[in-house]
This record gives structure tokens, C-alpha cells and sequence, in this order.
């Protein structure tokens, strides 16, 4: 069974401290500029962790925000502070990649809810001293948006020459492309789509359950108790992490081969390396992640829906829309197949927006988005090109 | 989240008891009659409930086994004696059902390691006089059917007129082909393969970890320590759930639909149809399964690999059977996709097989085999219907 390999007190220390005084930029907002949530209360006050990279131009007009899925955070292009990794898509943001980062400035917030700086469940709540816990009040992808506004008013930033993401980081786009359509030049909104799926929120319904059964957690109030529901958080991660990847995928990096033995040890052991992956995928996701934040944004997602706000038409939600727009969807992804692209090109068609559509042909599942996929990235750069052109920004 | 609504105690001394002394016919096989198990163990003794519907002919000619998948117990045409519920799979088998039980007599035992009466980790260990718990050996699918021929002798009854399952209960039967070729006429795997993917290992592997991470699973001695690893079982089985299911059916069933009530409530209650229906799914799961056995089961399936037997040459396997073969899919089904159909197939036809084979277009995913499927009985009466004239036998 996972084993928790970390020590609870250093680990509870480290995470509320990050969530406080992350090792990243940061802008809080005092109470003369509260939050307003979708749940219909003020978040106040509140904070905002980010990284940039790259230089703002005189005329303010390169500016490109990067927005992360549920389990990413600000350290998109820079080693990360907690686990020492590589950022999460160095392939896709930094100098000379497709969102070069010697002709743009690259701008990644943590998301409101999560935990790494930008206030979530795991920060302190003001009125207590002690962390939110589950009385921070739940939070949507217009939540997000919303609090990446307000940074950008906060760095004088108007509009956005791009905004970029995958999966959750897709759904913040097109909530951008549909609140602030002034606001955005260019957008690329990647297998993602415009609602969360009855299945998908089966899964991620499955993953809070799985935390919550966890008696470490509390009722949310573990950092308060000194627990820590890392089981039952690695549980959600394991069985996620399985709709990350395709079948294909998983057969061609594993198929039935046996991990470190040459035959079945008839245990409960981890005999299939495809167990001890998932195990390994478990343990080192909760080393870095909080559990009531992973509560907050499946939740977000699951609430999801551009058409809801739009009386059920989605071609409203994009109606006239001045921003143009670059949809890519995997062909092997089933978390968010190429099926929800489509809808997102036939809403921005019938809304007469500007919309170039691929359909990368791999293998490798949702999680290609994150990956080596030089078409991916042919495709970005092709795009960022001609809206740069578009929008006047010089070559690097 | 998920409650307990058990009553602790009663449910386990219940559980003990249909372990021990089943609702069920029994053969108790004693210290001359061990099951000889592949992890090199004998287990003995052990016992095997089963039911049995229709009468076996004078030329004992007119057997048809009933192979359960992994949740299954013998109670398939029957009211369940535990959930008052109908048998499992009353469609497909009764009185002028598709397997007819005024022709045929339908025997269906509950597996080695499951949890109904045929020993298993909550069966007692004669050893120790307590359930066996993780000291029960790995079992694997051939042991199953080592277990089923015994029972077959038992009775009687030399060579099966069919046999036939879907899922784990799919398994069985193609392994019985395998290991007892002379003794079954016709074959019926459903919705199942010759070996367990990747990705179905990996699923597996969450549940097992979401049981095993639960605190009251007490390294498999719950049932000795008066716990119950409900809510970890639960989990598991809301994981479970949605592979059974396909996208599509879960969206017509549910959508996006709020649960009684018309907005969110920007909570974690179960706001979605499809949560409420998932947590449901899991709290009647638990009343009436053994946590260890849900152990035992996903185990024997992700051991499950037919090849492995004969070198890695499936076709093998089945050379100059002289069995005949029904070969059924279901075009939804992502757990056991038609391509793993096609390869038994495949193999069965390079074995110089009788082999017949249906795709049958359902968007009800794994599940379809246990459902309201018109073409899936069409498809079992008239093989059946072939295969009893080619035996000469005489119509109901």
C-alpha cells in the first residue's frame, strides 16, 4: 500500500508558509479591493502568487498569460521551488520556445483556491488566524478569471497580446475570451471545453470522495490538527491520473510487464510496473499538493459551463468576439476529446469569431498537452506568429 | 461524503455466517479433496455454493454453467438472499429465457475468493479458527475453473453443454476451454479478453489502494477486529462504477443535472445527479461484498493472461479445440473493447476454432452484457439453439 515517506509536521509547516509567503511574486489585494465570488460573498483580503518571464514592451501590447490545470501552479518556466523540477511546460514557454520569451511577457498566476501563494483553503483565513479549511467558500473558473483582472489592472496591463492553457488552464481562456473579450487579442484554449462532462465529474466526484474518506482529513480542518489525509489524496491522484493517459499509452510504457521480478509473487505487492508507476504518481503528487485545494478545483471545474450563463446557447457566450481564437485537441485524449473542441469551433463559428481548429494526431492521451509534441508546438508558434503580425509586435 | 449506513456489527457477523453456512446448495470438499491453487499451495478444505435452475437431462447432456464477473455471486435467476434484490442476470437466464432453464440445467457457483459461500478471505481458517483474511492464498482465474470442474464431478456431470459469462465471468470461460477443452461443447465469452490490460491493472490497482488506504481495513484482519473498511470499499467501487459505464450513457443519464435542487450550492454535497447516484452506488456495494474479496477478485484478473500459459502465442491456446465459440462485444464498452474480442477471435480462428462473433452496437459501455439487450439474446438463444441441434438435444 502507498506509504506516507514524508514528515507530516515539516510538510503541514512547509505548505502553510507557501501558501503565505510563497517563493514567488506577489500582490495582495486589501480590503478596499475584495474578490467578488460567483458563490455571492467578497474574498477579502486576498493574494495573488505569479511568476513572469520576459519584458513587458513600451507599448504594453506582448503581454501573454499562461493559465495552469488543476494540479500546475505558477512555475510554468522555472525549477520549482518545493520539488526542485523543471517547470511544467519549459517545452512551451521560455526564450527562443513557442511562447518565446525573449519576444513576449509571460505572466502565470497560481489560481484562486489553490496552494501555492494565491489565496486558497490552505491560507489563513483572517477572521480566525488559523487556515481557511473548507469555510473558504467555493470557488468557479469566473472566480479565477476574475482575480486575474484584477493582477493584470494591477501590473497596467489592459489587454493581452495571448492567453495559453490546457485542460483547467483551457477553461480559464475561454471564460477570459467570454469575460473580457476586449481584453484578449489572441487565444488558445487546449483540450479543454467549454463544460465539465457528467463522466468527468463522475471521476473527479470519485477523487474528493477518496480524500474525504480519508480520516486524516478532518472535515478540512487538518492543517489546523496536524493531519494529514495524504492517503486518501494520493488514492484521487492514482485513479486521475489514469484519465491522463490513454490505454495506448499505458500498454506501450507497461503493458503486463512485472516490476523487478520475473514472475507473479501472488501478493498484493505492486508486481505490474504499471502499479508502482501509479503508486509513485500517488506519493510524490501529495509531497506537493494540498488536499482541500484539490477539493476547490475539482469543484470549480465540475461547475463549468459557458452555456449555463448564456440561457443554454453557447454560440451566445462568443457572439461578435473580437479575439482570435486557436483550438487543439488530442486524438487520443478521452478526458476531453477532440468531440468538445469541435463544439468550442462550432460556438465560436456561429458566433463569427476567428478560429483556427487542429487535431493533433497522438497517443499519448489528455496529458499530451504537457508533452514533447512537436506539432503541438508548430501549431502554437505558427498561430502566435500571425497574431503578432496582426497586432503589430515586433520580431524578437 | 459517503456515510456508513450499516450497523457494524450485524452486517460482519451476517457476512461470517454466509461465508461459513450460505443461502445456497454447498459441496464441502474435504482433506482428500484439496484445490490444488497456481500459487503452489493446496487449499483444503474448501467449500463451493452454488445454485442450480431446470433439471439435468437423462443423458446428463444439458449442462450450462454460469460464469460470474467480479461483483457477481451464484444468485443469477434467483432473488438475492442478502439485498432481497433480482438475480443478477434474470434476463438472460429462466423459463423461456435465452438460456432456458426449462431446457437446459443452468448451475452458476460463486468463485474461489469471493465472498457468498465458496471459501474465501472471510471463510474461517481451519487453522486458526478465524476468517482468513490476508492469509487467504493469491488466487487466480484457473483456479476459479479447477474449482468449478470439481464441482462439476461432483455432480456428475462429465462435459458442460455451455458455458457462459461476461467480464471476470468471461475470463472463466475461456479459460475452461483452455483447461478442459473435452468437457465443453460450447463457449459464450462476453464483453472480456485473454489477458488484463494496462490500463484495467491500473484501475484496479486505485481501488485497491482506496480499500487499503482505509484506516478500518486493519491489514485485512477487519472482520477479527470488528472494523469495516466501508467507506475505502465504497470508493472503490465508485471508481469501478464509471468504467462500467460509457460517456455516452452516463450523459443521457444524468448530464449535468442538478440533484433537487435548481442551483448550485457552492458545496461539496452532491449538487450533480451523477454524484448522488456514484455515492449511492458505493454505500449498497459495501452491504453486500467483502472488502478482502474485492481484493481477491481485481487480483486474479490482473494475473489473468491466457498467452502467458503458451508462451506468448495465444493461438496455441486453443489448437484443435474442439469446442465451439460465441465471441460477443459491445461497441461502447471502453473496459473490454471490441479489439480485445477480435483478438480472441483471431486467436480461436489460427486454433482452427468453430468460432462465431458479434459486435453488438450499445452505447451502455462494459455494463451492456448485464442490461436490456435485445440482440445480445437474439445472438446467445440462437447459438444456444445451433449448438443443442448439433448436440442432439431435444427442444424444451
Amino acid at each position: 500500500m502507498v506509504e506516507a515517506q514524508i514528515s507530516i509536521t515539516r510538510e503541514l509547516a512547509d505548505r502553510i508558509r507557501e501558501a503565505e509567503s510563497p517563493q514567488s511574486q506577489l500582490v495582495r489585494f486589501g480590503p478596499d479591493k475584495p474578490l467578488r465570488l460567483d458563490a455571492g460573498v467578497d474574498l477579502s483580503p486576498f493574494q495573488i502568487a505569479y511568476q513572469t518571464y520576459g519584458a513587458l514592451n513600451a507599448e504594453r501590447s506582448n503581454a501573454v498569460l499562461i493559465a495552469h490545470a488543476l494540479t500546475g501552479d505558477q512555475h510554468v518556466a522555472n525549477t520549482h521551488p518545493v520539488t526542485g523540477k523543471p517547470g511544467w511546460w519549459e517545452t512551451m514557454v521560455g526564450p527562443g520556445r513557442p511562447i518565446d520569451t525573449e519576444r513576449y511577457f509571460v505572466i502565470c498566476p497560481n489560481v484562486v483556491g489553490a496552494c501555492m501563494g494565491t489565496t486558497g483553503p490552505s491560507s489563513l483565513n483572517p477572521r480566525t488566524g488559523e487556515p481557511w479549511g473548507l469555510d473558504f467558500p467555493v470557488i468557479t473558473i469566473r472566480d479565477m478569471v476574475r482575480a486575474q483582472a484584477m493582477l493584470l489592472d494591477h501590473l497596467g496591463i489592459g489587454s493581452l497580446f495571448a492567453i495559453a492553457g490546457g485542460s483547467m488552464g483551457g477553461m480559464q481562456v475561454l471564460q477570459w475570451a467570454v469575460s473580457y473579450p476586449e481584453r484578449v487579442f489572441a487565444a488558445l484554449p487546449i483540450a479543454t471545453a467549454t463544460r465539465h462532462s457528467a463522466q468527468n465529474i463522475a471521476f473527479h466526484e470519485v477523487g474528493r470522495q477518496a480524500v474525504m474518506a480519508d480520516p486524516e482529513w478532518r472535515l478540512g480542518r487538518y492543517l489546523m490538527e496536524g493531519t494529514n489525509p495524504s492517503r486518501g489524496l494520493a488514492v484521487a491522484r492514482m485513479g486521475a491520473h489514469i484519465t491522463y493517459l490513454s490505454d495506448v499509452a499505458l500498454h506501450r510504457k507497461f503493458g503486463r510487464r512485472l516490476q523487478d521480478r520475473s514472475n507473479h509473487t501472488f501478493s498484493f505487492d505492486a508486481d505490474f510496473q504499471v502499479e508502482s508507476y501509479l503508486r509513485h504518481q500517488g506519493i510524490s503528487f501529495v509531497e506537493r499538493f494540498d488536499a482541500n485545494s484539490y477539493l476547490y478545483l475539482t469543484r470549480a471545474m465540475d461547475y463549468f459551463d459557458i452555456a449555463g450563463d448564456f440561457d443554454g446557447v453557447l454560440a451566445n457566450a462568443f457572439k461578435g468576439t473580437p479575439t482570435r481564437f486557436c483550438v487543439i485537441s488530442f486524438t487520443s485524449d478521452w478526458l476531453f476529446p477532440t468531440s468538445d473542441s469541435r463544439a468550442i469551433v462550432h460556438a465560436l463559428n456561429a458566433g463569427g469569431a476567428r478560429v483556427s481548429f487542429a487535431e493533433i494526431a497522438s497517443d499519448k492521451g489528455h496529458d499530451a498537452f504537457l508533452l514533447e509534441e512537436p506539432e503541438l508546438f508548430a501549431i502554437v508558434r505558427g498561430f502566435l506568429d500571425g497574431a503578432g503580425k496582426a497586432r503589430g509586435l515586433k520580431k524578437a
